[in-house]
């Protein structure tokens, strides 16, 4: 065994992104597995490695295996996955840490708390890593590796991942389709809606220097009845996003 | 008359960072009035100028009267308003260009597309504003002002700025309530909130180099059923949230 070298399983944005950084951080990647031959081969050729998408042609002798699949993907490649030695990670903010039970005898998480896309650059060395293993000797094993990719890392158990994961999914999924939603609005009057892009920035910077709660403005917050009135009926042709505006203003309001 | 002299009609978080503005930009401020003495003052003092919170002690001879103050207040003041000279203005995204109809001949708007907090420092030269005149003597007398302050200035008319102000608080004031969400729920589980500062920033600047619809990722985007059960699960104690979050995992999948 090569005790720090990776084989990747999966090809995708996070596979992708955590696959640059062991390569900026001299981790030896032995190979990267893909669903596809193709999708293994763009992120293998990115990485300077070999790829498969055969399961039984996965090398034996990495120090680490990091799956990063689909989380309704894992259960099924374990099943089929070869009884290797080294350490088994997944990345997954949902899935538990028990799925990897008698697989093998050394298996951990490491959760990245970011959204990747897998053009986008990005510094890795500041993302959150978030740890877990199943005993102690897996988790020095596995903080060594986290540490020497992010300046952040976090012990963290599966059940307040799942929480964790949750919380991201309002701060960043959903944020996003707010963006989206917004976009929307602006393109249909003809509005340029990069011009939100400043306010979209100091929204999210302002957080930095104080709570979300103490940074709440708008109509919403100062319960302004005529503005609210006028939003909601620019919405009236437009019940889904009525309906979002109505249980956003409710809830802002319910926090005053 | 004094041409580029202002007086601010407001004490708030607008007529703050206008006024801090203005100042950097030599425009001189005559006075600043505020709904309450002790408002008027801290900002007459920030600009080391005159303040009030007596109408009738509103200086005469400016050149431009910024009314920054809440949409519900600013047709009572105008009432009692004297008829000065001047250009008169107002800083909202919601209230039409014809609320100054009959009380003066040279009028406009001057929207800053910008979440502002007192306490905050701010780049105000790139804080998008969004004006609007009564003809194109008074725009031009506008455009002028609005040109030393920021360097995006886009023309826009009463009706589409309603547009622009509910496009912004879906992309500032409901995303900063899911922020605050997100923090919520991590603080219940003694997880550092602060952890998701990263993807925040990420999430925003994700969109200055993509369109939000391609930059949607999570379970939402990928009707990943298993993990969205899961979440739900999580939530079944708060029936706002979990409202809020069946609404928008709907949205973002019917965009699929």
């Amino acid at each position: 065994m090569q005790p720090n070298s990776i084989v990747l399983i999966g090809s995708g944005n996070v596979a992708t992104h955590l696959g640059l950084q062991l390569k900026a951080k001299d981790f030896p990647i032995l190979q990267v597995y893909g669903h596809t031959l193709a999708s293994a081969q763009v992120l293998g050729e990115k990485l300077g490695t070999a790829f498969t998408n055969d399961i039984a042609s996965v090398l034996p002798q990495a120090g680490y295996y990091i799956f990063s699949l689909k989380d309704s993907a894992l259960p099924e490649v374990l099943k089929s996955f070869p009884a290797y030695g080294g350490m088994w990670l997944h990345t997954s903010g949902s899935l538990p840490l028990s799925i990897f039970e008698g697989y093998t005898s050394c298996y951990g998480v490491l959760y990245p708390l970011q959204t990747f896309s897998k053009d986008r650059e990005l510094d890795f060395d500041s993302v959150p890593l978030f740890i877990e293993a199943n005993d102690d000797s897996s988790f020095n094993k596995l903080e060594a590796l986290a540490k020497a990719l992010s300046g952040q890392v976090y012990p963290l158990s599966s059940d307040k991942r799942k929480y964790l994961h949750l919380a991201a999914v309002f701060a960043c999924n959903f944020t996003n389709r707010l963006y989206d939603i917004a976009y929307n609005l602006l393109e249909e009057q003809d509005i340029n809606p990069q011009t939100l892009l400043p306010l979209i920035k100091e929204t999210a910077a302002k957080i930095e220097t104080m709570q979300p709660r103490d940074a709440q403005t708008g109509p919403a917050a100062r319960n302004d009845l005529n503005i609210l009135a006028m939003h909601r009926q620019l919405l009236q042709d437009k019940p889904e996003l009525l309906h979002i505006y109505n249980l956003l203003t409710q809830d802002i309001n319910s926090e005053r």
